[in-house]
Parts: C-alpha cells; structure tokens; sequence
C-alpha cells in the first residue's frame, strides 16, 4: 500500500480552517491567531488560538505533522529502526459561560515506515470527540450523543456503540471515580489491512472531523447566553480542575507530546484558564450542581 | 533490628501538633480541622487542613500511617508476599499573599516486612522541605537554604550538597525546563545497616521536621503584609498552574497515594486553591515576573 499521508494531511488542514472559521464567527467578538511551529527532530504544526472571546474563553485547534526515529516508548512493533509520522488535529475549547461545555475533539493518523522512510510497516487512526459541561443536562447530552452516533453509523454500525465504550473507559478519571464530562466516542489503533479499509478509516476520520462544527455551534448558541453567577462560576472551575487532572495525569496524548519534545504551548493548551481545587468539596443534596453527578457515571444516552 | 516504626510514628504526631499549633498561630484568623480516616487495606490518617486564613489560603499538614499487602508497583525487593508500612508527615501551604512562598515538607519511614509483619527485609528513610515562591528573592532564598544547610551539617556535612543537587534534579519540570520553585534537600532511599546508621537518620529527619516552622514563620512574616496588584496575583496563579503541573505529572508521592488506594483528598490537597493556564505566556523583559525566572533554574546560594 502507498501512503496516503499527505492526502490526509490536506484534508486535516482544511478542516483546521473550517472549524477556526466557524467558532470565530460564532463567537462574534474574538479569532484565532496562528502560531507556526517547527520540530527539531522533524515536522512542526499550527497552532490557532482564541483568546478572551464573547463565548470562548481559551482554545486551541491544532493542526501538527511529527516524523523522525521513532521513540523508544513506543515499542509495539520491535521495530526501532524506522521512522514515525504523526499527523492531527486536536481542538481543546474553555468557554467563558459555565453552561457552554468545553470540547474536545482529535482525529489522527499514525504510521511507522521502515528506515528508508519509504515503506509503511504499520499504520492505524485513532481519534474521538467528549463534551465536558460543568451543567450537563439531558437535551444537550442527547442531541450530542444522537449526532455522534449518526455519524459513526453511517460507517459502520458497530462503531458507535463500541467507541462510546472505549470513551467511557478512558475519559474516566480514577482517583476520582468520576468521567471528565459526558463521553462521546473514543477510538484507536484502527489498522487498515486492505486499501478499502484504509479508505473506511479515512472516510471515518472526515465524519468525526465534520461533526465537530455543527455539534458545538449548536451547544454554543443553546447556553451562551444563560444567565450564570458566582456558584456557577465556582462550579465551573472546580470541574476544570478535573479536566486538568485527567490531561495531566492520565491522559496518553499529552503523555506522547511531552515525549516526543512536542511543542509544549501546543500541547498544554488544553489546559483550562482559571481552575480551582477545594479540600474535600461536595455539593450539597438538591442543589444543581449535586444533580451534574450523575451525568459523570457512563450511561447510554441514545 | 527490631523496629523502631512506634517511636517514629510518636515523632510525627507531635511534629504534626507542633506545625499545626504554629501556623495557626502566625496566621491569627484560621485553624487547622482534623479530618480523620481509616484505609479499608490497613492504616490511615489525620489530614489537619487550614482554609480562607488571614496569611494561608489553603494548606494541610497530614500525618497518615498505611500499611498492608506490598503494592505490585513496588517490586525494588522483589518480595512481593510481605506487608509494607509507610509512616510519614506531608504539609503543603498555599498562601493567600503572592509575596509569600509555597512551601512543601515531607518526611516519611517506610518498612517492608516478610509475611507474619513480624521481620523486617528492607526499611528506609525520605523526605525534604522545598519552597516555590512566586517571587523570589535573594535575602528569603539565601535564609531558607543557610537554615537546611545548618540542619543537614548537624547530622553529616556530605548531606546539604547532595541532597541540594537531588532536589534541584527531582522537582525540575521537564517540560518547562524549569525548577518548580526554589529547590530545597530532597533525599530518599536513606537504608540503615546499623541500629547506630537508623538512630541517625531519624534523627535527621527529625532534624528536617523541626526546620519547618521556625522558616516558614520567618518567611510568612517576612513578606505576609507586602502589597500586591492583579498583576502579582496573576503571575502567582500562573505558578500555581506549574506546581499542579510538577504534582500531577511527576510527582512519586502523589501517584503513590493514587496507586496504594489513598485517601484522594488528602493527596491532593497540595493542589493551589486557585490556578491559572495562559497560552504562551512569557513575563516581559524587565518586569519583576521576568526577573524571577533566573531563580527557577538550579543554583548554589549558600
């Protein structure tokens, strides 16, 4: 099989453009400024940021494209002599209003090539898209889950159900006993045997993608304007302190940056704005923010 | 050797009154509240934590005696059907005043024993007591390392240099290529061969636990009433996010107590109360923020 990696790599460009095309436009007040970067070992990326807008508050939507000997962390394939390539997307948004959720999507493909650099020993995608509210409610957390599930199913119908699995697994935070947010799909190491299965995978990767706009341009404009105060606000940071647990403790794609010399501003740009830890805080019995609890326990929303 | 793991538990709890007593008496407006907790594999602990002081804005000073099956992770003996007991006091102080430092201590004696906890295989003594100002400054920097030095030079003059060095290594921040604060001494692995080589590694931690509270006073008393700006509370959330950061990426203590099934608020409750992400953000030349930057890189100061 030929590589298909730059035909990949136009459509993961493209899509950057759309999404930080949109979310500016949604937001109205703020846009995305570009942060062009390059790799000592190889590659580099684009780094889109927003900042201090009406709705977004802190995000980012990366675009990156790393080669060089691959790392020695990654010895799935005994094969340490080659030369990796890893391009993505990766988009992490704070919104300033505790009733928007943050988002987080990433699509990618990985492929490891002999030391020629020519051919391809292994290749997969992975990828996934969760939505973390600090006020998760259940017409958002349908219309979400309904959305991604559409998507997957015109793929394949076997996807859905097994990738909101692997998201409710790995979104978990275990010290806690708790998810980051609401799930949504979670997928890896999708390894194509047959050009018609990497055909698939690709095809899935553009669904995935494509559903980011239209997935939180909705959930933008249905909370951004609700009226929030000082409780919220706590509320609100005290979830972003979870969200930045789960990145920094467990989660593999700030892991494999940090790694591989990646551009550290790049990476922790998922990092939330302001977050604050409590000792031991537990909302009390009744209050709304008691009731987000239940939306933190994996459970089938569609 | 028999154990000696009764009279060094008796030395902790004391430190802990003493530390607690101390504090709360510098600060004048909050104390300390026992939390006290049970560990459903064997021991437990008393988490002592300060909120919303005049001078401390979140602290606590944990004393914890845990003890049971040896975790798999743990595999240094090799032993791995005997019964460990870790014994220890770990204090983290998140000030209110962004002139005044963090301040982390621990000191910890942790045994393994064959199956009937009746012979020890293997024991050793941890610890060290490290400061993370937000801005730092010669004459408190200079203090607090003349004050561990004078403690260490006590017991053995080949400690400050050595366990100088290991502490600038250990809370170095890879990713940042920065110190989390200070530096300090950080030891650990300290095995005795001797009763006599036991009788004086307790009493160098007990040296390095009664340090605490005549340089934190001095420090908190030092800086408590300097007047600050946004700007200033601003550059001390962005340290704080670095100290989350250090704790939740690296830190041994803290993915111990996650690993061992420890009381999770008691582990992170070194997490700052209120921490902030900013994308790419580089102090100005010339500003007190960017001055700082110079004392976050390992250096001898005394």
């Amino acid at each position: 099989m030929n590589s298909n990696l730059k035909e990949i790599e136009q459509y993961l460009i493209g899509l950057q453009n759309d999404i930080c095309d949109g979310l500016s436009s949604v937001d109205g007040k703020s846009t995305f400024k570009s942060d062009k970067w390059e790799r000592s070992e190889g590659g580099g990326g684009d780094t889109r940021v927003i900042k201090d807008g009406a709705i977004y508050e802190k995000g980012g939507v990366n675009f990156s494209h790393v080669f060089g000997a691959i790392p020695d962390f990654i010895n799935e394939t005994k094969k340490s002599d080659g030369i990796f390539h890893a391009t993505g997307v990766s988009i992490v948004i704070h919104p300033q209003n505790p009733f928007v959720p943050i988002i987080h999507m990433n699509v990618r493909y990985f492929e490891l090539r002999d030391k020629t650099d020519n051919e391809i020993i292994d290749a997969w995608f992975g990828g996934g898209i969760d939505v973390s509210p600090a006020y998760p409610n259940e017409s958002d957390t349908k219309f979400f889950h309904q959305f991604i599930k559409q998507a997957c199913d015109e793929i394949d119908e076997s996807y859905y159900p097994l990738f909101k699995k692997t998201c409710d697994e790995y979104f978990y935070i275990q010290h806690r006993k708790e998810m980051r947010g609401i799930s949504g799909i979670f997928y890896d190491h999708l390894r194509p045997k047959s050009v018609e299965e990497r055909n698939k995978f690709f095809h899935f990767m553009q669904k995935v993608g494509n559903s980011f706009l239209p997935i939180y341009k909705e959930l933008s404009i249905r909370n951004k304007d609700k009226a929030y105060n000082e409780e919220n606000k706590k509320w609100q940071f005290i979830r972003r302190g979870r969200y930045a647990e789960f990145n920094l403790v467990y989660d593999r794609g700030t892991h494999f940056g940090l790694k591989t010399n990646g551009r550290i501003e790049s990476i922790l740009m998922s990092l939330p704005p302001m977050a604050e830890w409590v000792y031991d805080y537990h909302p009390e019995k009744g209050t709304p923010e008691e009731k987000t609890l239940a939306y933190f326990q994996p459970k089938e929303w569609v």
